[in-house]
């Protein structure tokens, strides 16, 4: 890979001085597409154009792929309208649905009405689909043959629409009349097989596929599992629509681990339309704020739960302020145990038939690192203040708050996938809250136990 | 997909049923193997075993690819030996790699002395690449051409070696006499060309590889980069070596987002070699106290500020009973600050020229939902203690330091990320600890003014 700084600098250079445009222009067509979308993403607006009308046309329509919606659609908006749509056509089917996708109404409008007439209806066909599932992600351009058709046949129809179409080429589709899906063949397959034989010989009958309704998670799912280059999407009439590409299902994995990375610390991405890094404020305080309150909430029972002991705080003031302390730790373990859960399910490693091991393996690693820390903090509070006591009883707390926060950090996410949650959600809030609450409840007891104590002595 | 829940219970209805046997045969027979791998996962040992003695041989090749290292292990441990070789035989070079690499050294020689000489040879020379690089996730198995070969000869070639090796086909790569990688030609371009022209004049010469020793982290970014289905591995000489294809690179995508998301919460993977949710109980520990110990440290810094306060608490206990909500929600905000930077560095949606606009308008989110939270402390702890002042106190310090602790959350990534320090690693532990130790100050200097106030009136 390159080395991002140095190009930008050596290209903003080159940039300031006019007489280097030629210098320029061959600097820029050096770089592959993917390359120059990350030095794209580093320039100001200015420079982007600038540098954008100085690469050819075929590179500009493949940089525009890499680049991200927000900066395609500047891009496009500054440009000559005619030029853009020059752009716009030559791209692949989805991604031009896409780009379109993120204008306004009314610009994209403008831009279909100049598209060549086949492309603006086959785009339109697309964007009527919601841009989250199959149909919107899927291009429609797929190579399908008939089942009667010959190797020979095969081949000879991918070299005349494969070139002309310009088309993703992993599988050929085998259809009827009516475009009902019948089969599949890889080019594996294809370019193995003697050219005499017939395709619907050779091709599979068990077609992993998608459902033009089918949601992000699910696709995203789907190719994780099985592992195809792309999948065909049929219509409820098992008609083959179009295929989603691995590239497009790439980034669809990588969004959906984003919203359940999101989710962990509260962040709920479902209530806002808006990307929640660059758009609207008030958006993104809306799609902030809902777990916080529920925090707020449990933190108030916190707090209604440490006043029961302001008796104890009043004879023993010292005691308020290890309470940082214990629930700092014992939300750090407890989170622990619940990103190890939740990222477990996620990928598979754990399962809900494994659940009793895991709740009794998070235990065990509880209770020792609990002892391990309760130790640890006997000791220092000892070494501080000169008080064996007050030292055990905050050590002792640590330890069956550490134990219990691994407990109620490994069960929940369990719990949740049972009564089919979401387990992403336990993470974070809900769960630091509920073991602040139960770990200040423990303390407390303990103290004023030893107040008791202290009392009748 | 399947419903992992009545398959399973169809499949133990069958196994309980002796004369049931080929019926089951059969019900295996019909899933993918991708679903079976799903199915046996949450099998016990021994039905698996029995499941796994049922299916027609490749099949069972194909099941194994999809199962995880562990299980492969166990069947192949409980299946007979001479069995077991054969079934490893036929898996691909990097898939039988893997497997006999997860092995005990003496077990993995056993089968290496019964496979084949040519495998296992190919093999050996696997194993000797770390399996974190290139060269050990690379299929050394590639479909190779001379310079000079017509487009027909090219395709004969193929049918001939790919036929024979059972081998990945994406691309063809051109290489001279010494296998030094010249150019790659993809089959969409090789079956769209006129069969009398030469590769060389097809092929494409700028050509992103893998060198045997890049580590995970770069195989992933640079799949995900340039998204292409296989890249070429060579070697120091420029020699093709193998390639890795985009369902290793999707596992490895995989397994670095869990890292990260691991980090996210203190857990270090890179201080121990086993799995953490099923390696040894001592090693979970290892990894999950460094980052806990630093809470410790952080948090006893927290404990004594609040101890150079205790005056204050003595004259005011209810005082000490709001500080887990200050520190609760403080934490939960920070927190989401960083999820949302350490992520977006991640994906690239943030980078370090954009890291001012970011800090602002987090700051100014921060700011907003403050003041939302702030108020709806005071009202509540109004209504509850029918102490206005104590309420002002209480929600103004919430205010402040959830602004505070979106400003920290969103500073320290690009500053950990500036000094090249990984940012994910900011997440949870440090920075919420700084948090705490931060909002506690800012409270308790704003409770000193108030009682100070107090006395003087």
């Amino acid at each position: 890979m390159i080395n991002l700084e140095n190009s930008i600098e050596r290209i903003r250079d080159l940039l300031a001085d006019e007489d280097s445009l030629e210098h320029l222009r061959q600097e820029l067509d050096g770089y592959h597409s993917a390359d120059l979308a990350d030095i794209f993403l580093e320039l100001k607006s200015d420079e982007r154009l600038a540098c954008f009308q100085l690469i050819e046309e075929e590179k500009a329509v493949d940089l525009l792929e890499y680049l991200s919606p927000q900066i395609q659609v500047e891009i496009l908006g500054e440009i000559d309208e005619t030029q853009a749509s020059r752009l716009i056509s030559k791209m692949p089917h989805d991604e031009a649905a896409d780009v379109l996708g993120d204008m306004e109404d009314d610009e994209s409008e403008t831009y279909l009405d100049k598209l060549p007439h086949k492309f603006s209806s086959e785009l339109r066909e697309l964007l009527k689909y919601d841009e989250d599932t199959a149909g919107g992600l899927m291009t429609p351009l797929v190579l399908t043959v008939n089942s009667d058709m010959t190797v020979e046949n095969v081949m000879k129809t991918i070299r005349i629409k494969a070139e002309k179409d310009n088309m993703d080429l992993y599988y050929v589709y085998v259809v009827d009349k009516q475009n009902h899906l019948l089969g599949v063949v890889s080019l594996r397959t294809l370019l193995t097989s003697p050219i005499t034989q017939n395709v619907s010989d050779i091709m599979s009958r068990d077609i992993v596929k998608l459902h033009v309704d089918d949601y992000r998670d699910y696709i995203a799912d789907t190719f994780m599992k099985y592992q195809f280059n792309a999948l065909p999407v049929v219509d409820l009439y098992d008609r083959l629509k179009g295929i989603v590409t691995w590239d497009d299902a790439q980034d669809v994995i990588e969004e959906e681990t984003t919203e359940e990375i999101y989710a962990s610390s509260g962040i709920a991405t479902e209530v806002v339309e808006d990307n929640i890094l660059s758009g609207s404020i008030l958006n993104a305080v809306r799609a902030r704020t809902p777990w916080l309150f529920i925090t707020l909430l449990g933190e108030f029972l916190a707090v209604y739960v440490a006043n029961h002991f302001d008796h104890a705080i009043q004879a023993l003031p010292i005691i308020a302020v290890f309470i940082p302390l214990l629930v700092g730790l014992g939300g750090n373990i407890g989170t622990q145990s619940i990103t190890l859960m939740v990222r477990g399910l996620s990928t598979g490693e754990v399962t809900l038939s494994t659940a009793v091991h895991h709740v009794f393996r998070e235990t065990s690693i509880g209770l020792l690192i609990g002892c391990i820390f309760g130790f640890l903090v006997i000791i220092t509070t000892w070494g501080w203040q000169r008080n064996f006591e007050l030292g055990f009883i905050v050590g002792l707390a640590m330890a069956i708050n550490m134990m219990l926060a691994t407990i109620i950090g490994t069960v929940t996410p369990f719990a949740l996938k049972k009564i089919k949650i979401d387990p992403a959600v336990a993470s974070g809030p809900v769960i630091t809250t509920a073991i602040d609450v139960i770990g200040l409840a423990v303390y407390f007891v303990l103290v004023s136990a030893y107040l008791f104590e202290c009392r009748i002595a």
